[in-house]
């Protein structure tokens, strides 16, 4: 994979140029997509800034997200060929910091269930996760150094796990989705791919203008394993990798203890679908009255089991999240981290499905940053996710890194 | 002005039909628009549809809403002939009830605080307010049964004092913001403009899915009066209208004392402008970047002065209004509501201001529902705000309506 952080040391060392940087990617994108599927848009003639931290980075962006330059199509035929005014907020952050957007990602249609035509970088034959497909795909196959993403149930963490690539779900809002299709104004959070943890905490410290995340570091972490049994059992491949990371991380001085999260949280997992899905049939409202017909299959069947759903379940499912989040903020006065599955095994065969968000979706809805760190092996790409309290972005990176750190020493 | 519910009675009762109806407000518009200019667009051949809860209802949207079928310009040359690709969610809705949208409205640039060229229709020299100018004059001219405003500060409730209309700002979220230009996430809100309270509970319980808003009453409501004294003195016609409020709802038996707000509320109060201007700072990123020039000129200036905001800052507010969102819940188990000014006085003379939006952006911050009622009189108009607990919009509009028949009697 290419780091983002290994190529702006290159490029301030003068041993590379932000030209060649960018070229770097271009010549990967050359090997590699054909292969993948991973651009929806490539801009060609993309230009390169001289200046700024990120110059020579080269992005994707998910093409849910607004691009002055480029179409923004939604992964479906009924935005296709569609010109946003503006970029959104972050791609603009993005661009002031001196990126070059030399491509946007393929997505899952809206964000939604049905999966693209992306192949997994360590798998042909098999999903690279959704619906951040794309930006997964990318990273994995080392053509791009960092991509934006969006999570609303396990959106950005799940691909990365199948990707074999670092990803972090940041605070709710920590980066703006303005300019971002929404599917629930509730959940939707934009995210980032990149190699490893280092470089996301470089990336995301840029991004937010709070550069104290990449500073953060946390000795013997106390770390609560956490199972989520009620989501339903991993596969031995996740167990094996959540084993591994425990070890790994109580080999570099972390206190791990098992834990069962109590019941309001399990209960909130339940909550999770009937927020997202509620939102999402007022979102698409202009798209479900002018052209159902056109809407991809299993989105569309979703939107309209959501028909059934009423205010009062809506705010019932709030109100579990609100006491949720209260018993999670008391957990993490004893823990400085949680560690739990990323997807509940490598990425499914076949194109069917994007895989399961069933060990991400509570985690979104507590809105507290996620980290996927891949385990290595010589198998498929399975990760393991770190969680930590809402807005200390920095503290799951800081454990995320000393995990990944721990494992590559093996 | 016109009133929703009387042309949805008459409608039903048959003696106005859907188009009938529409024809009422193409007449007014023709009679009172050239002197008002409230509208940017008006779609001339708008179909009217023959079914729905609102068949027959015309409405405006300000045009910083996002409608499939005319243009949404923003208030900025910036957005000249811009035309989105799909309808804002709560315009799907209204459409879905069978509202025939009929004008954009006019705004502020980017609903921000540079004045429109809109004049109130209640003395032509004076501003209608802002930044929902158009949709105010709209339904204070008696042009339109309802309209579309947003309240990022003060954009709905203050507009609909200086133009004599009753509005509400209902609670945070309570209306999908999606397909709204963002201004701040954590503040924009989306109301509705219309002729009395009854007008504004049958909007908005349609509007929501939530039919008990609708339904809502309360006898002998306990009303704490609050003055803001933080936020400065009132005019002495917003003092005599706060008055007539009040005796108004001592006389249809409500208990009103008077109320100092502890200091988390008058700290949160300076809070609201970290938070808005730091969260616009991101959100018009892209403006900035490409047509920082071409930006209107108060607000181009309170941007650039954003730059300064740190994270830091932006952490301190939220946790300022986190703080009094907490001692504002524990007011309200000893309040119903309560009542306070609308704006500082009436109408400014002149259009080189909207008018100060300072005796409403604790609220809005807060996230709270907040209703204009009008105080009728014999000079410009003049509109107190009622306010109840985040969620309970029914009660807001309960303790307003009492208020508004207690002072239609005299």
């Amino acid at each position: 994979m290419l780091s983002l952080v290994d190529l702006r040391a290159r490029i301030a060392s003068g041993t590379l140029t932000p030209e060649g940087a960018v070229g770097l990617c271009r010549e990967a994108i050359a090997a590699r997509e054909s292969a993948i599927g991973a651009f929806i848009t490539l801009a060609e003639g993309a230009a390169v800034a001289r200046t700024g931290p990120f110059a020579g980075i080269a992005v994707g962006v998910k093409d849910i997200i607004d691009t002055a330059d480029m179409p923004t199509q939604m992964g479906s035929p009924l935005y296709a060929g569609w010109r946003p005014r503006a970029d959104a907020a972050v791609v603009a952050r993005l661009r002031a910091l001196g990126a070059t957007v030399l491509a946007k990602t393929t997505t899952s249609p809206f964000a939604s269930v049905d999966p693209t035509a992306t192949r997994n970088p360590h798998g042909a034959g098999r999903t690279p996760g959704g619906s951040s497909a794309g930006s997964a795909a990318a990273v994995g196959a080392g053509m791009l150094p960092l991509a934006l993403g969006t999570q609303t149930g396990g959106s950005v963490i799940r691909p990365a796990s199948f990707c074999g690539c670092a990803a972090i779900k940041p605070s709710f809002r920590l980066l703006p989705t303005v300019g971002v299709k929404t599917f629930s104004w509730a959940l939707d959070t934009v995210g980032l791919f990149a190699a490893g943890t280092r470089d996301l905490a470089d990336a995301l410290a840029h991004l937010a203008g709070r550069p104290e995340i990449d500073g953060a570091t946390v000795d013997n972490p106390r770390i609560g394993l956490v199972r989520q049994d009620f989501a339903g059992a991993a596969e031995p491949e996740a167990e094996a990798a959540l084993e591994a990371a425990r070890r790994a991380a109580e080999g570099a001085g972390a206190r791990v203890s098992d834990l069962v999260l109590p019941s309001s949280l399990s209960e909130a997992w339940a909550c999770h679908p009937v927020i997202q899905d509620y939102e999402a049939r007022q979102a698409y409202g202009w798209e479900i009255a002018h052209h159902r017909a056109a809407m991809p299959v299993g989105m569309g069947r979703q939107l309209d089991a959501a028909a059934a759903l009423t205010a009062a379940d809506y705010d019932a499912a709030r109100r579990g999240a609100h006491h949720a989040r209260r018993a999670l903020k008391a957990l993490f006065s004893e823990h400085d981290a949680l560690l739990t599955f990323s997807a509940p095994g490598p990425a499914p065969e076949g194109f069917g499905s994007t895989g399961d968000p069933r060990f991400n979706r509570l985690w979104t809805l507590m809105g507290v940053p996620c980290v996927n760190v891949p385990v290595p092996g010589d198998r498929l790409p399975v990760g393991v996710q770190v969680i930590a309290r809402f807005g200390d972005d920095g503290r799951a990176l800081a454990v995320a890194r000393l995990i990944e750190a721990a494992l590559a020493r093996g």
